[in-house]
């Protein structure tokens, strides 16, 4: 089987993510729940992957790595944690649902203002919008660092000035890039860094969390034991517990720990320039196919390993079928969570398939996946 | 390492367990995200594991099993869900963290009123004071199957039976139980079961859940991408996608569905019996040694495998540090986010050294528990 699918999930972890879930599973108590040798060991584990996650995504403080069940949970933490009534928000054509649901749910219940940065044809963001959409009441930008259609990168930095200059609070979705692409929220001036753990990061599912920058308040979504100050009726107010309440997944993050170090001992950029070489190759392949219309921006520096595309006037679901069935390769078809996005490209009504390529993929995926789509566009 | 800490989590999983999660770490897609085969894999994975644990639980509805990262989870769903501005609710002297903080920020932010069911001196509660807290404006009832100090069950028939009497919302907090105790929600009548995976069900971490009953309306605490509808700008109405926006955690699910599979194996009265006879093996070693003070009622006739004392005068926490420092006992000592219970149990300030055992522990280990409390009493 080819899984060209890896912007939903990386199938193939690293055989020391899987060893280090289990070492997990067989020896770790649960963090900070009583100062035994296996409950110490459960808190030291967890202390280890925010210090390597804050490493990672430089942020300053390793207590101030949350850790979430996905990046969903991060999204809904950060937006509901910081909006209030009133305020206005703006965001893109970018979002994926786990950022415009929650938006959409705050206009409607908490008379909460939403702009949106239209995409163009391409998919790209016009920059000089956000500046344009700001109001006195705006109070934050949120913003993918990829779309998981077109897996074009939005310059964060330029954003984050306008931001900043604006006393905003800046929202970064990394869920498609963290682990694929550098992102350091003190170079770029991100506030809040979400991500997940299951994807460009090779970690379990069930993983994820959000980097916050010292300062920046959030209210908690979820309140509960904490193992610490438990005569407080209300949440502790330090960060990571004040959004951490119950029991983490301290197997999952065992795992997640060990993904970071597997992908620290290539390097990133080295993981990047792959998946690249693996998507150009895709996407040269496919490009000249009669028949094949392909969405998104291939002249930018930077991508995620991602190329979506339509065959002939074929439903997305229809290819996608025949690309599992007869092929035996696993791509993504339908609307990918990304309304605003489909409407932008003019692919509501059929979606696209994606196909997304990882560190594990091989150049002869490339080649049968070109060889696939070149028989289905005949 | 003699690990008695199993009412935080349990130490040892069944091996099927940690086999199913790598089994899962190898071949999950990400379900309801894609039609291909690893995609298909992972869908059907999270539906057996909901059927079991409706069948478990006695749950009409698979598709009213719904998946989150804990417990506490759970809980603020069901009550952050349910309650309304204004509403009353009867909770308990036995709920853990996880329930009195929800509670009290509604009670603080949503002029939410709150009564409490006393525990008198031995952990137990009086049925028929629920009744009588009863107020026109009462919601819900929110209880403890068991107490995670004390280790007393809760007769939750008859609340059951008053919830229904007043047309209130009957949420169950089984954290203690699920998996040690038989639980069946059409029988008891509950509304509401909230569980976790990995105390006594021997799963992961990162696994827990709610059981609802058909008709029980819950409000989503987080919304995002559910692979289905996604053209929607609000969450899908439909259980299970309403409650679980995100890449739920397939790998740690699948060793949750391994591990109902091992405990339907034994058979779950035959593991509670086991374990009670543990817990007896190790109250009557320790009940009559002079300096030791144990809470709780033991003329129960069910009680999850729970003994917690004190010793002397000592602080909790000096004498579980000499558990594990001298004799490589874990337990857990301190307050275990049960601050009422401890308040009435007058162990506020001290705490208490919480024993809890497993279907893994073996008779050897209480053996040598109870010479250590010896010891440590002299």
């Amino acid at each position: 089987m080819i899984y060209l699918d890896n912007a939903a999930t990386t199938l193939h972890k690293p055989a020391q993510v899987i060893d280090a879930v289990v070492e997990a599973m067989n020896t770790l108590g649960n963090s900070d729940r009583g100062v035994n040798s296996r409950s110490l060991k459960a808190s030291r584990t967890l202390y280890e992957a925010r210090a390597k996650i804050a490493d990672l995504f430089g942020c300053l403080r390793a207590d101030h790595v949350i850790f979430t069940q996905n990046s969903t949970e991060a999204l809904n933490i950060a937006i509901n944690g910081t909006i209030l009534s009133g305020d206005h928000v703006i965001s893109t054509d970018l979002e994926h649902n786990s950022v415009l649901r929650p938006l959409y749910r705050l206009e409607t219940e908490k008379n909460v203002e939403l702009s949106f940065v239209s995409a163009d044809s391409k998919g790209n963001l016009s920059l000089e919008a956000f500046e344009k959409l700001i109001k006195s009441n705006t109070k934050a930008i949120i913003c993918n660092h990829a779309s998981n259609l077109t897996g074009n990168i939005v310059n964060l930095s330029k954003i984050s000035r306008i931001a900043r200059r604006h006393g905003l609070i800046f929202i970064v979705d990394a869920s498609q890039t963290a682990g694929c692409i550098p992102l350091n929220m003190k170079e770029i001036g991100g506030d809040i860094i979400c991500f997940t753990g299951h994807k460009g990061l090779m970690g379990p599912q069930g993983t994820g969390g959000l980097c916050i920058r010292e300062g920046i308040d959030i209210k908690p979504l979820k309140v509960g034991g904490t193992g610490v100050k438990s005569y407080s009726s209300m949440q502790p107010q330090d960060y990571p517990t004040r959004l951490e309440a119950g029991t983490l997944n301290s197997h999952g993050i065992a795992g997640l720990s060990a993904a970071i170090d597997f992908i620290q001992s290539i390097g990133i950029n080295f993981i990047s320039e792959r998946e690249t070489k693996l998507m150009n190759s895709f996407y040269e392949g496919v490009k000249d196919i009669t028949g094949v219309k392909i969405y998104g921006d291939f002249s930018l520096d930077q991508r995620v390993a991602i190329v979506a595309l339509n065959i002939n006037d074929y439903d997305s679901s229809a290819v996608s079928d025949i690309l599992s069935q007869k092929y035996n390769i696993s791509t993504r078809p339908g609307a990918h969570c990304a309304p605003r996005m489909h409407k932008a490209l003019g692919t509501e009504s059929r979606g696209a398939v994606r196909f997304s390529f990882s560190w594990f993929n091989t150049y002869e995926d490339v080649d049968r996946a070109v060889q696939a789509v070149r028989e289905i566009a005949l």
